[in-house]
């Protein structure tokens, strides 16, 4: 690949779509974001799992094995060593005004950049602030990735503006839900806890494999709670987790500061082995 | 025009959208959808300047003026008697992730479709049902009419499996908010009352109209404020706005039903004078 950045629609190359498109109009869609290793799609499964759970939550009709049919064509076309694919399902095309279709024909699009960045190391410890705009209570669309994307966009803009790398972002009662773009993990006399998302937020898929996978595989389980600042004030360690970073250690939050990154060292390293 | 839906991309016909596109990735932009008489936008002042304080909260650049003169090149191209354009503006393409660009390029796309209904003569009564889904408490995007807006997808959605007109929609703490697509008015006592939009929902730009300049022609003021279940149970009368069909009284919502419609009908004859 020549571009920076390559384009599919269900799985022919373009670098338009077409229109009216629903994903267009109304964010009528749902979205994962793919780390790409020497043309392998790392946690695919997890991923297309989630994406399951976001077209059933929508009633998007149901394209999962065409999705994955499209990355398979994609992968092969993927020569960076290191690369992040993102594949998104929009609801297709359709009348006028919000309401779906019947025989709405799910549209799969997916783009694909190099990723500078060696994976296979950990980032250095990450500087956070706080975003001022707080996640919205909607149980309804809570855990999905959807393409309804301004509260994050939103926060991105005032982390940009700060110089910092993440925020923290909470809920409309103060408690904390996540960062922007991944999951938060509280380390507390030895235990590891992270925020429920029942009302807001999305169910990563790194912070899946942490509950499941890494945290068990060294001796920690995980904790699913409700979490507020005192507890961020009060822990020994925090770090996030998303798709590109895998886990990413957090040095200071605010005025709040962190040394110790023993336990996301130790996930990484679990996380390393997967590589192999 | 000889196609049902025409579109166009910075004040050129276009049937795809070039990628990658903030609104599509995000629903990063904002939209208007604007009746158009003759080939006269109606009220396009009121909606561009809705417009403006969408791409305002959204620091999306102002394009304001751009979007004014393509309406104008787009207006002239159309021959249906009553027809509806919708504008929308996205932040452009851009990097990968959430993160703005600096020097975002906004795109404007423009559609418009023919209108079967005479838009002169007042809809007849609603049926609505309460929509299963809440609006999400969020201040900072309230009032704007953005992209995000799987909300009413779902609720239309549920409006349709269950044969109504619209919905009533409530938020996270039961109070009522507006119908999907357009805003609420009750009649008490003589009074003009319409829900607070400090939370959620969209500021309608015939709410406005209403507000400002249709109520009072008609010697009623009115009230913005915190409506419950109990304030639907006691009102007399009972409509809804929104830009294509100006003011629709409501016969019946859920198991209550309304035969005044008067307050409705003096609007609506407001309104037919603005289209002489």
């Amino acid at each position: 690949m020549s571009q920076r950045s390559d384009i599919w629609l269900d799985g022919s190359p373009t670098a338009t779509l077409p229109l009216p498109d629903r994903g267009s109009d109304f964010g009528d869609g749902v979205f994962e974001t793919i780390l790409v290793h020497q043309g392998a799609l790392l946690f695919a499964d997890v991923h297309l799992e989630r994406l399951s759970l976001g077209l059933q939550v929508l009633a998007i009709p149901d394209c999962i094995a065409a999705a994955r049919q499209q990355l398979d064509i994609v992968a092969i076309a993927i020569h960076w060593r290191w690369a992040v694919l993102r594949l998104s399902v929009s609801r297709g095309s359709g009348q006028r005004g919000y309401t779906p279709s019947d025989n709405a024909v799910p549209r799969i699009l997916i783009s694909v950049s190099p990723l500078d960045r060696d994976c296979e190391k950990m980032m250095t410890a990450a500087t956070l602030c706080f975003a001022n705009i707080r996640l919205a209570t909607q149980p309804f669309l809570a855990g999905i990735k959807h393409l309804n994307r301004l509260e994050q966009v939103l926060a991105s803009a005032q982390a940009k503006a700060e110089g910092v790398d993440e925020a923290i972002v909470l809920d409309q009662n103060g408690h904390i839900i996540s960062v922007i773009a991944g999951n938060l993990f509280l380390v507390r006399q030895g235990k590891l806890l992270t925020p429920k998302l029942d009302n807001c937020g999305v169910l990563g898929t790194r912070r899946r494999l942490v509950i499941e996978r890494w945290a068990p595989a060294i001796g920690l389980t995980v904790r699913e709670t409700t979490l507020t600042l005192l507890d961020l004030q009060e822990a020994e360690e925090v770090f996030y987790s998303n798709s590109l970073q895998t886990v990413r250690p957090i040095a200071r939050i605010g005025q709040q500061s962190w040394n110790s990154h023993g336990v996301c060292e130790a996930i990484f390293q679990r996380y390393q082995e997967t590589l192999i």
